[in-house]
């Protein structure tokens, strides 16, 4: 596989897959890990679709957890380019494809309802003025919200994923109230939320949120997640998100 | 003082203070507790009214908080008089005060924008059919919405409270979305948030919430509270918040 200026090839779950990064176009994150042991996958089959994908971190991961097909979506078509690379290096290609567009578009594009589950690491800033830009565009566009807002993000979801179907989220903690609201506009009421926090005793600072397309009102708020312990060593749960076996 | 029937009189926050309780009319509970040692309070001199106060328990732990004043209203005119005795019995009547009367009279009898801090501890459960009442209508009342919604408490809230004031309740997870709903509807802007697990590894059953009139958006999310120890002993955290010093 070609690696082109600065792009490196990273080991993903312990050794067991590589993955494309490049520190000046794109770097997975840990949330987006956090996101993909987060959400309920089907395990023996399904259709399963993660917006804004990146370099396909979440798919990539997803597809250690069902054997169902997934796509990604991403509008960068530099990161792109990596998502596609990564998933032929790992020989997933029968199940694993990528999409260069816009979220926005999808839901002409593939249909209303077919998914099964829709996953989104989305930009968590909202747009500042031009002139404020991360100056690097790539790591702009995937920072803020250039290209999608959060209510694209929520509305498109609510139209690819199936009655039933399940849509899960990564965010910051201060706009939960407005995903909430969003979901619940959309119909997708929230059912199972879990809060990572850097160590005990911090606030926290990262935000997992999954709801159900037409679910029954009431919320679940699952155990926290630790991230650091006292000594600044991964936790031991982190550490098996991390690198755990199946 | 007088104690009726099961009556007892219980010790507070270590033996500071003393409390009325019954067991077939009203014992306070430890969520109680928890929203009075979270809610923000004006150390030196405020207003301050707590809403479905029970037998007090609520102003006579912030009154270890606050040299302010602090009303508590209650329906039940058996358990108001309860809340009346123990003000009495701690000497706290130059104070702390009680009114007998729906919440939802308070705005007109007190006045809109008056209060630097509401609190309350709703009834938790939906209102059920006649037939399914707890058959104590003094619990049924407390635990259920039958004099006053959710709705209503925080309708209430936001006209008792002045702008910038502060508003904080205590519920249960499941109804988190309801509550910022109608928080934001209210022009009540949720702005701290802590959850309650009864231990590690389980999920929560108790959330803390307040927010800020007319304030701006931006919900922080505290460092998680656990009730019980492996052991099933209370954390020190837990002890610190019932019995601690000042």
């Amino acid at each position: 596989m070609e690696l082109y200026d600065d792009e490196r090839l990273d080991y993903l779950l312990d050794e067991r897959m590589k993955i494309v990064q490049s520190p000046s176009v794109f770097n997975f994150s840990l949330d987006a890990v956090l996101l993909a042991n987060f959400v309920y996958v089907p395990i023996q089959k399904g259709n399963l679709i993660d917006l804004c994908t990146g370099n396909a971190v979440i798919p990539l991961l997803l597809s250690e957890r069902t054997k169902g097909t997934i796509t990604g979506v991403e509008i960068q078509e530099r990161i792109y380019d990596m998502a596609k690379r990564s998933i032929r290096y790992n020989q997933l290609e029968n199940r694993l494809s990528v999409i260069h567009g816009d979220i926005k578009d999808m839901p002409n594009l593939l249909g209303h309802g077919n998914y099964d589950v829709v996953t989104c690491n989305p930009p968590y800033f909202p747009t500042p003025s031009e002139t404020q830009y991360n100056e690097n565009p790539h790591l702009a566009i995937a920072r803020h919200e250039i290209f999608c807002t959060l209510e694209d993000v929520v509305r498109v979801s609510s139209q690819l994923v199936r009655h039933g179907g399940k849509v899960a989220y990564v965010h910051r903690p201060e706009r939960l109230l407005d995903i909430v609201t969003l979901m619940r506009q959309y119909k997708i009421e929230p059912k199972r939320m879990r809060l990572v926090y850097p160590k005990a005793g911090k606030e926290a600072n990262t935000l997992l949120i999954e709801g159900t397309k037409y679910g029954k009102a009431g919320l679940k708020i699952l155990p926290p997640l630790f991230v650091y312990k006292e000594n600044n060593e991964y936790t031991e749960e982190l550490l098996e998100i991390l690198y755990g076996k199946r």
